[in-house]
């Protein structure tokens, strides 16, 4: 069978993969450069997990992988130290004008992020709405306690605006989530 | 110019690097998801990070990743929740009788642990020498105390022996760390 000129079966595409929620995760690198340099606290983004397949060696030093694909991620994108506390989260833009549908994290990322908290660690969702370009950071555990009622399949706006905190965007460090962090967990604290 | 039968340019290896450290990863891998299930602690292995060039989509819900390279990790392999604190570390096998090369851990890997300590973490390496099949967990204080002598490229197994502790195997877990952190760093606590 032939093919028109110009198109192919397979079709490719340049990282696109990679812009999916790269704005919100652009500004969390970006901070967590900030709050390592500043010596304010040490989070990095875990890489992406991948099972590779095929790996050729062009040269003794090179290796490229020819063959990997994506793999349903074990734990959440972020965790690390600060002030002495662990710290774990997970970051979620959405287009959604309602509400944050569940169906953009996996259910063992919430039962991970539910099993630090109870292990003595802080965790939380950060999500941005881009349709309103505001970002809020919501505890697991008011956000489970949404989750749970009925079965959900997505927590409202309205929910999150009430149970969450508003992250604003700054010039250094671009979201400030760490300060919102303070609020919420170390609240009275002299540290 | 031709090639004998049977010879390639691009010599292909099927996830031969995977087995590099194979045996010690493994043990710790196991190990893992036996705290994780006996809800002792939660510590995961990051993934291997890897800058993404090039993605296929045969299919819409397939991604194919045809060309990916490995990049240097900004951090250690290992982190997690143990007790209520932020635990880190690497993990290395060598082959080496009489000590721990360097060349085996990046330098930036060692300030991470470094840093880990100062934000009130607790980061060590666990080192396996494969021709005793000994591993040992060293914490990164005395790690870097003997490094920092006159710029020495390697860690003596002798001063690995004093200044570190014997981890020991045993059927489940397979390498019981942990009741290693527990002699370490939380001696005389009643947790």
């Amino acid at each position: 069978m032939k093919y028109p000129k110009g198109s192919k079966i397979n079709h490719t595409k340049q990282i696109s993969y990679a812009n999916r929620g790269m704005s919100l995760e652009n500004d969390i690198n970006l901070s967590n450069e900030y709050y390592l340099l500043n010596d304010i606290g040490i989070i990095h983004k875990k890489p992406t997990p991948i099972t590779i397949n095929r790996v050729e060696y062009p040269s003794r030093k090179d290796a490229v992988i020819k063959e990997a694909h994506f793999k349903i991620p074990s734990t959440t994108d972020y965790n690390g130290i600060y002030k002495g506390k662990y710290i774990d989260f997970e970051a979620k833009e959405t287009k959604n004008d309602k509400g944050f549908p569940l169906i953009n994290i996996h259910e063992h990322q919430l039962k991970h992020l539910e099993n630090i908290v109870k292990h003595g660690g802080i965790g939380f969702i950060i999500i941005r709405f881009t349709k309103y370009n505001k970002t809020y950071l919501i505890d697991i555990n008011p956000f489970m306690e949404y989750v749970n009622q009925k079965k959900r399949s997505s927590v409202s706006l309205d929910y999150i605006e009430k149970n969450g905190y508003i992250i604003r965007e700054k010039f250094n460090p671009r979201l400030d989530y760490l300060s919102v962090v303070d609020e919420v967990y170390f609240k009275g604290d002299n540290v």
